[in-house]
């Protein structure tokens, strides 16, 4: 099982960011990490609008958000991280 | 089952948001709106503060993002709610 992580900015664009979400959780699991309330906020969105692509296949996602430290530019941030499930019916 | 429904703000403190959250699960679900990033944000936050909160309970918190109508002063406006399930373990 693989799992795909996407680093999400505050200018990634909604629904091209659904999209790697749809295709991606069809291999495996996906993570979304994001800096920042804008970038937090993209990737809510995205998920709610990837929810809409994969629901047809019977495909229900959830998400489980949690804190991770990542370094930028040798400085520690904290990111969120956005685990992404799927729940099959 | 009753579900509770909280209003966050980008002012909300996520220390006490999440205390909510850890309470309502315990009766039911638990739905989060907000309005903006920040307020995403903060909504996030608090999710991932309340996971740690249930889970010596061995309570699994999980959310699904969607998109919600609100009517704010007349005006109509795209909210975030976050449905937070628990999933047993």
């Amino acid at each position: 099982m693989s799992q795909n992580v996407f680093k999400v900015s505050s200018k990634s664009q909604v629904n091209a960011l659904a999209g790697a979400v749809a295709g991606g959780i069809r291999e495996g699991k996906v993570e979304l990490q994001a800096i920042g309330a804008g970038a937090v906020n993209q990737a809510l969105k995205a998920i709610a609008v990837a929810r809409g692509y994969v629901s047809p296949q019977g495909i229900n996602l959830t998400c489980v958000p949690a804190f991770v430290d990542v370094v930028i530019d040798g400085e520690e941030r904290t990111a969120m991280k956005l685990i992404i499930e799927s729940v099959n019916h």
